[in-house]
């Protein structure tokens, strides 16, 4: 798929198919995201992979988007490593810039998948369910799979709101 | 270009040639910026484009990367409307997925580009020199144009260093 069109077509899915994702196409998103900037080049993501069914149950009981986390096959929990941060404005930033990666091969590869945030409100229980070390902050769950749904309109502001000036 | 090829091959690119960026080039990095995922669809971007020598200049001096906004044609300061915001950490994330389009885009039409965040250190001054609203809070320059060098060789952590675990 051509970038632009990526750019400009990924939309969120939140419903998925049975359908198992490779391990090939999970190993592409991986890779995808890796190649992110970021600070210093200090990579400060780091990913826990769920794909088992009974993982998947216990983070569903984390947000009120529990069915969508259900249905995933493939669930990515993307954290930040503070350790491995410097600044935690350009470190968000930079872990933005490798979900967005992510999100982004998925949709070139047929795949759907939608950005989580609203678990966040149970960011600890979510690092301990996963088991993760104590420096590492819940900054999203990805769920992902083959797309059951059409993704519904999107909109975004025009242009013009965006630009405040041009000098 | 192919979105996986673009994903795997973008580069930080710090010195460019006078050439300009056409307006339709511009159109289209801010136009995948556009598209980008934020938290209740809540778009917290901003954006002043930046052609202007006599504004570059002034940048410039924010930074000790002063050459490199110099040697841009096209400088774009991305920043965080926090009256758009509703969870901090969440919207810096969809900031930096903004920013990520538009490197992607770049790359995609043979510019080169690099997010400056060192500048940060500056953002008040550059607030004010840019003239923009008060709840406007810089999160990035980039600097964009044609190369003017090859991108330096770059390195990321083994995959096996960011995924954790696996379910």
């Amino acid at each position: 798929m051509d970038v632009e069109k990526a750019l400009l077509t990924r939309r969120s899915v939140r419903r998925f198919t049975s359908e198992r994702v490779s391990g090939e196409d999970l190993e592409a998103l991986l890779e995808a995201g890796r190649w992110a900037p970021s600070g210093l080049n200090n990579q400060p993501w780091r990913v826990v992979v769920i794909e088992g069914r009974g993982k998947a149950e216990e983070l569903s009981a984390c947000t009120r988007y529990g069915s969508i986390v259900r249905s995933a096959p493939l669930l990515l929990a993307v954290f930040l490593d503070r350790e491995a941060s410097y600044d935690r404005d350009k470190d968000l930033m930079a872990v933005g810039a490798f979900i967005q990666n992510i999100l982004l091969a998925a949709h070139a590869r047929g795949l759907g998948a939608v950005w989580l945030g609203e678990i966040l409100k149970e960011k600890r229980k979510v690092g301990e369910l996963l088991d993760v070390p104590g420096e590492c902050e819940l900054a999203a769950v990805l769920a992902i799979g083959y797309p059951a749904e059409e993704p519904g309109s999107a909109s975004r502001k025009p242009l013009h709101d965006i630009v405040l000036k041009r000098f």
